[in-house]
C-alpha cells in the first residue's frame, strides 16, 4: 500500500510531530528568550534529518535540521517537514526560515502551531504556500503551546507565564508555625523542583524568604549550562549585601522606592545586580519622603513587575516564595500554574501556602483546573492551571 | 503448541485471576460480613463456568460457579479453578467448598491468597492436595488482599479497616471558618464518596457532625440493596431523637456513659437503634456520677469501639466526621486509609481536616504512603494508606 501524505510508513503526522516535540524539548533549559522548537524532515516513511533550537543566536530548528541533512548528505527534495512552530518570516539574527526552506525542494510543511505574534502569524505559511509548498497546521497544537506557554504568554499577553511552586503536607501545611519547613517533601520532589527552576527564565522570590531562609535560588543537580535570572521582590531595599543569592549570577531587585542603596555599586557582584523600579502609579505617591511610615510607602506593583519582566524577554517565571508574596500573586490573578508537591504526611497546625482573605461563602466557580498528577518518589505532584486562552 | 498448566489459550494464570477478581467485585456492596470472592473454571483456554459470592447465607463463589456449570451442562472434569480466596474447609452455613470441589474432577486449583484466619489458612489447600488436586497460590495476592482489606483486617488484627474520607481545597481547607463546607468538591466526587459508603459495612461519624449538619449518612444514588450500618460516636448521649439519621435503618450509638436515654425505647425506629458501651477502662472511672463535669467524664475509647465493631462483623468502616473525631482517630493511629478529594480551589483561612497536636519539628518518618491518585470530575482523588502488614 502506498503511503499517503497523512501516513508515512504507518506513522501519521501526529507521530512525527510528537518526535519533533521531543526534539524541541532538548532545548528546555537553554532557548530563552526564544521558544523551544524542533524540526524533522521525513520522506517515504524515513526520517531524513532533524534539528532543534538550542540557544538564542544559534540556528533555528529548521536551519539545524537542514544542516543535519547536509552533514548526512541527503536531499530534502520531496520531503515533509514537521516543525513545532511556524517557520519565521522575518529577518532576525538568523534569516527567515520559511525562505530558507523553499530551495530544499521540501514538498510539504506541517506545523503544530502558528507564530504567536499576531503581527507575523501565518506569514511563514503564506511564504511557503506562495512557493508551491503544501502546508498544514494544528497538529498537536495544544502540546506545542503548552511546551512554550511562557513564550506564548509573553507574545500574546505581554507578561510571562507564572508558575508557582509549593510543597505541602496532605493537610495543606507548607511550614510548621515555628517556621520549620525543611523538608516536608522528598529529595525526589526537590530535584523535580530544580528541573522546573532550570526550565524557567527567572526564579522569583520575596524579601521575606530571603531574610528567613537565605536561599541560593539557583539550579542545582541539573545538567544545564544556564542559570536562570534571580528576581527578588524587595519593595524597600531590605536585602543584605551578604545575602547568598546576591553573590553570583544575575539578580534583579524589584523595588518601589527610589533610594538605590549605595552598597550595590561596590558589591563584588555589582555587575550582576540590576534594580527595577516597579512602584505603582498612585494618586499621592510619596517617593523618597522618609518621614512617612513604611506601611504607607508604596509596595511593588506585581502586574507592573510582570510587564517589565516580559519587556526584558522573560517567558517563564518560577515563583518560589512564602505565604505573603504567594498570596499576593494568587489574589491578583497573576499566577497561571501552581505546581504542588504533596507529601504523605498530616502535620496539623501550620502555615498554609498562601495568604488569602477570609471567605464567608464558597464561590460557585473556580478559575482553576487540574492539569496533571504524577507520583514523584513518595510524594504526589499536582499541577493546577488557571483557565486562560494561553494554553 | 500445547497449552501448559500456566498458560491456557494465550492467557496466563494472572489473566484468569484478574477475571475472577472482577467477578468477585460484583459483590462489592453486599457480601458483608463475608469477603468478596470470585471463581472461574477454565479448560483448554475456555471459560467453562463462573460464580461469585453475593451475600452472606447464599452460596460461596465456588458453589455458584459449580451451579453455573450445571446450568450450562458442562463437565468440570480436568479443569482449572481460579478462586480469589482459598476455598473454605469448615462446615459453615454452606458446607466446605474445598470438599465440594473434589467430586467435580477439577485438576488444578489456583488461589490468589490463603484464608486470612491463621487457624484455617492452608486447610482448604491441604484438603485439595490430599485428594490429588494440583494447587497454586499467590497469584495477584496483593490485589486480592486489597479488595478484602476490611475482611483481612478483621481476621488478622481483630479490628475493621478504617477508611477516612475527606474533601479539601488544594490548600487543605475542609470548611470555611464559619463552618460552610457544602460543597468544596464536585457532584462527581460526592457520588464517588457514596460508592465508598456503599462498599463499607458501617459509616461512622461523630456527634459534632450530627449536630452541625444533621446528615442522613446513608447511601444515595448507588444501585445497592444494602444500606451500611450507621455508627455515631456520642460519648454523652447528646443525639436528638429527631436527628435524621436515627429515623431509618440500623444505628449504633457508641457512648461512654451508662445512662441510656429513655426516649430510645419509644422511638419510632427503636428496633434499629443499638447502644454500645465503649467506655475506656480507667483507674478511677466515675460512671454515673452526675456531679463531675462533662470534661472529666470518660469519652468513647476508639480502639475499644473498633474492637467491638470487629466482633460484630464489621470489616470496613467508612469514617466521615469532622475536625475533632477525624483528628482523634488519626492521632490514635487507627486510620488505615485516607481518601482525600481535592478540589481545584485555594480558599485561604479555614478548618483543616484533622485536629492534631502542634509539632515543633518535622518527623523524619511518615507512616503514610501514596496509594493511588485519579481525577474524578474536576477534582483529584488521592488515596493515602498507612504502612501495615494487612495490604
Amino acid at each position: 500500500m502506498m503511503a499517503t501524505a497523512q501516513e508515512q510508513n504507518g506513522k501519521h503526522d501526529i507521530d512525527w510531530m510528537r518526535e519533533a516535540l521531543a526534539l524541541a524539548w532538548r532545548g528546555q533549559y537553554t532557548t530563552t528568550p526564544n521558544p523551544r522548537v524542533g524540526c524533522i524532515f521525513v520522506k517515504e516513511g524515513q526520517l531524513l534529518a532533524q534539528g532543534f533550537h538550542a540557544k538564542a543566536g544559534e540556528g533555528h530548528a529548521e536551519v539545524q535540521a537542514m544542516a543535519d541533512a547536509t552533514a548526512r548528505g541527503v536531499s530534502l527534495e520531496g520531503s515533509t517537514a514537521y516543525v513545532t512552530l511556524e517557520p519565521c518570516a522575518h529577518h532576525g539574527r538568523t534569516g527567515p526560515c520559511a525562505e530558507a526552506l523553499i530551495p530544499t525542494g521540501v514538498k510539504r510543511v506541517v506545523v503544530a502551531t502558528l507564530d504567536p505574534n499576531p503581527l507575523v502569524a501565518g506569514k511563514g505559511m503564506a511564504l511557503l504556500q506562495a512557493a508551491g509548498v503544501e502546508t498544514a497546521q494544528g497538529v498537536l497544537e495544544t502540546e506545542a503551546r503548552w511546551m512554550n506557554r511562557g513564550f506564548f504568554s509573553r507574545m500574546e499577553r505581554k507578561r510571562p507565564w507564572v508558575r508557582l511552586k509549593v510543597a505541602t503536607s496532605a493537610d495543606g501545611v507548607t511550614a510548621l508555625n515555628n517556621g520549620v519547613s525543611q523538608w516536608i517533601t522528598s529529595p525526589e520532589a526537590r530535584q523535580d523542583g530544580h528541573h522546573l527552576r532550570a526550565q524557567a527564565c527567572a526564579v522569583l522570590t520575596g524579601i521575606g524568604t530571603v531574610k528567613a531562609d537565605n536561599p541560593q535560588l539557583n539550579v542545582r543537580g541539573i545538567n544545564t549550562p544556564r542559570q536562570p535570572i534571580k528576581v527578588v521582590v524587595d519593595s524597600f531595599f531590605e536585602i543584605a549585601p551578604d545575602a547568598t543569592l546576591l553573590q553570583t549570577g544575575e539578580i534583579w531587585i524589584a523595588h518601589a522606592n527610589a533610594q538605590r542603596p549605595a552598597w550595590i555599586d561596590s558589591h563584588p557582584n555589582s555587575t550582576g545586580i540590576v534594580t527595577l523600579n516597579v512602584a505603582p502609579t498612585l494618586p499621592h505617591q510619596a517617593h523618597g519622603v522618609s518621614s512617612i511610615s513604611k506601611a504607607n510607602k508604596p509596595k511593588t506593583d506585581l502586574a507592573l513587575l510582570l510587564k517589565q519582566l516580559a519587556e526584558r524577554g522573560i517567558n517563564e517565571v518560577h515563583l518560589e516564595a512564602g505565604f505573603g508574596l504567594n498570596g499576593s500573586f494568587l489574589q491578583a490573578g497573576l499566577v497561571d500554574e501552581v505546581v504542588q508537591y504533596i507529601a504523605p504526611r498530616f502535620l496539623g497546625p501550620g502555615m498554609q501556602a498562601f495568604r488569602l482573605p477570609e471567605l464567608t461563602a464558597l464561590p460557585d466557580q473556580t478559575p482553576w483546573q487540574l492539569h496533571s498528577h504524577t507520583s514523584i518518589g513518595p510524594d504526589l505532584k499536582v499541577v493546577w492551571v488557571r483557565s486562560t486562552e494561553t494554553h
